[in-house]
């Protein structure tokens, strides 16, 4: 060992033990140097060290360790942590990341994994697998479990049933306090997390609910029909994920009953597993809006963010041979005033933001719920006096600034003219667009910003290249 | 009443009849329909069938539909609905509208609103006061709400400390379960909603939770500190809302003690707090990547709209004129060849959707803290491989098309260049302005799209005329 790798070493040892205690950061992330401390010891073919050292982490910390490593370091990480990465470590983890970590797994391995989850957990894990590994997994699965998950999987994708769990606690309406309280205390398999107590009826219709913290301070005598709320909000099995997710967010939900076609109840969603759909549905929308693709996450195989990403670049490509084709029509005209074709991206540009202002603000309120037929129009009339008091504003600092520096107040008129009507067009189509999409049941976040883009620029040069040539200016 | 009049009414009855029962469609929205019927009594006068229609209806609808009423309508409908807008509707309001409304009462009668609520909805409601009207409604207040409320509000805005309840259940260690339900049965004045008990040292600090449906299910005489989860999750009081979300989300929670500076428990954030935190923050982004501001909304008032995005559309000005620059060192080669102006705006475009992109795959990792000093630069190179494959798939294409449509395979040659580099532009800069700003401690959200597009522009103009020159093209 050379010198220069001594002193190296010396300062690496010193980094190491000025790492804190913590292997997580105050925001919950896990710090780099514990992430390198964990794949230098696994490297190092010291897996008692790694394995040390994750032991204490919460099966979510577990899940992001194995994200943050780079691929080539993952097999040997998993490896490595065998026992410690369980289902519920899966069950955390990113899908992409999962998905590779599966393929690598026997479809017995995935069966006993899948076995040990709720079954919400089990079937988010089985669903991403291709048809005939379904198979394969099902059919080494413990016919309960697997039953249980053959009739989540009938259910639509991103529906209530997919999200459901099967176990839960249901008393009838006749049961008192204290029956209800030895019920549970006696009974060993019960769901490990609950928050409610559902009553149902004879035929097994729900027909209320009880909060524990109602059972815990009502007397053992009082029946459970009296203290039950009676108002609940009951979830259709095929209802989609993301209105489930709304419908806890408005009513402040914690657990909620989930019916069959026929009224009875078959399940039940906790607040816990809609918590990630929330946080995806309203995330989702930038993606969209940005053509990454609602999956586009750094996780995501390279050859898959091409293919959801390039369609939506050949998609602009063609609209921007639409603007290219305003261009062309005043070739003519800019070949006299080569200035034009200076200053006309300045009109285009700016509409788009302006666009996209607009198209945010419309895609956030429908996808809220705060956008309905009440209220749609009153929305449109919002943004085009929004665009009209942004438009003044910049039309005026823009025509003024054009007409100084080019000592022609007719060109600075001109693009001020038409930078007011491109802005009022923006606002216009980027709240029209969602809204139109909507109505037509297509996801207003999707192609949304391309149309909306496409407007603004073919506008934006049409507008201020014909005002060129209608004023005179050429 | 003339004739069509009489036919008009009837039509008016037959839809009115024709109404669905319910007032609210399968998306948890009130169907417009719904919303005509309550404003026209109104409008009417009749204000019991309005009082009528909405009386079922759950505070969170009631205020959805106050939101969906226009501005004109509102103070109407809120003065017929006066004993049904009570604190809990006010609680689930827009904060713009309720600000109107708000400023439409006296401090007395908001102090009563506040003083109904539990402290976290009363902070939500006062903070948004301007100061002389918060001092008015502080002092209007009872003394015990007041304390609560003032105390809240020396904690950073947005912060655990504005969203805690302070109410909550702690008992002592030594405590048995049967001690802690008799607590429960015999104390009067406790929170209606909470899912765990706080188990506490002598000095306060908190030392482990009980689940409610732990307690429900172990015998009375078994003590406490034998069944509490000692792993818990407590949350500083001055922790962004942000970071406590995310928290919520990666450990599944459902409540959560919150600590002050010495450690001693001091109020709980529960998980119907965090979920509208989850949902705007994830929300957010869109916003404030298009420039419409992190408060963008359909309710904001238009001057606030107007102030919030017109600073970006004159950012966006300047960057444009960045761009025109640009496009401004080539005159001469437009002026012998212009149908460089005509494709010049293509490369530009098609590169800045690749920016955003990269921008929002990048900015969504980081809010949802995917994204660390640990894989930084793999999710540059990542970003860069997309890229890549985008770029040559895009730029094979415009470099064909534009080869044949003007018979020139030079120019093909040297957009197809230009469009491929400016693509590799859009994916460093997309992935790299964020990761910055996210460095400097600046939310990667803001202002980013702006740079992004401002290099995606001029770079795209800079290839691709500098390289028509430097080809020989012109």
């Amino acid at each position: 060992m050379s010198e220069s790798d001594t002193v190296a070493a010396a300062l690496d040892e010193e980094l190491v033990d000025a790492v804190p205690e913590s292997a997580i950061d105050e925001e919950d992330r896990l710090r780099p140097e514990f992430v390198d401390r964990v794949l230098d010891a696994v490297e190092a073919g010291d897996d008692a060290t790694a394995r040390e050292l994750v032991e204490p982490l919460h099966p979510a910390d577990v899940a992001d360790l194995i994200e943050l490593a780079a691929n080539d370091e993952r097999d040997g990480l998993v490896r490595a942590l065998a026992e410690i990465v369980d289902a519920d470590v899966l069950a955390e983890m990113n899908e992409h990341v999962r998905e590779t970590l599966l393929d690598a797994l026997g479809p017995d391995a995935v069966a006993k994994i899948a076995g040990e989850l709720e079954t919400d957990d089990a079937v988010a894990i089985i669903e991403d697998l291709e048809e005939d590994e379904q198979r394969a997994v099902l059919s080494a699965m413990e016919p309960d479990d697997r039953a249980a998950v053959e009739e989540a999987l009938t259910y639509p994708e991103e529906s209530a049933g997919r999200l459901m769990q099967r176990d839960l606690i249901a008393v009838p309406e006749h049961w008192t306090v204290g029956q209800v309280i030895d019920y549970l205390r006696s009974t060993e398999d019960l769901p490990t997390d609950f928050w409610e107590v559902f009553v149902v009826a004879p035929n097994h219709h729900p027909t209320g609910t009880c909060k524990l913290s109602t059972i815990l301070r009502t007397p053992r005598t009082v029946q459970v029909r009296d203290i039950m709320i009676s108002e609940q909000t009951l979830i259709p099995v095929d209802m989609d994920q993301e209105d489930v997710a709304l419908r806890f967010q408005k009513y402040a939900l914690v657990s909620a009953a989930v019916i069959d076609s026929s009224g009875r109840l078959v399940g039940m969603v906790t607040v816990d597993d809609v918590v990630h759909i929330i946080q995806e549905e309203a995330g989702e929308d930038v993606l969209l809006l940005s053509g990454a693709g609602e999956e586009g996450d750094i996780n995501e195989p390279v050859m898959e963010s091409y293919r959801n990403r390039v369609r939506w670049l050949i998609t602009n490509l063609g609209t921007a041979l639409v603007a290219s084709t305003v261009i062309s029509l005043f070739e003519g005209a800019i070949e006299q005033m080569v200035v034009l074709a200076v200053l006309m991206p300045i009109v285009a540009g700016v509409g788009g933001n302006a666009g996209t202002q607009a198209l945010a603000v419309t895609v956030r309120a429908l996808a809220t719920n705060q956008l309905t037929g009440s209220n749609r129009w009153r929305a449109v009339g919002r943004e085009m006096r929004v665009a009209l008091l942004n438009g003044v504003t910049v039309a005026a600092l823009l025509g003024v600034g054009v007409a100084v520096v080019f000592a022609n107040p007719l060109l600075g008129g001109v693009i001020a003219a038409a930078m007011l009507t491109n802005i009022l067009v923006a606002g216009t189509v980027g709240s029209l667009v969602p809204l139109t999409l909507e109505r037509w049941e297509i996801d207003p976040a999707v192609g949304s910003s391309v149309f909306v883009t496409m407007m603004t620029d073919s506008m934006g040069f049409l507008i201020f290249l014909g005002l060129a040539v209608a004023s005179g200016l050429v």
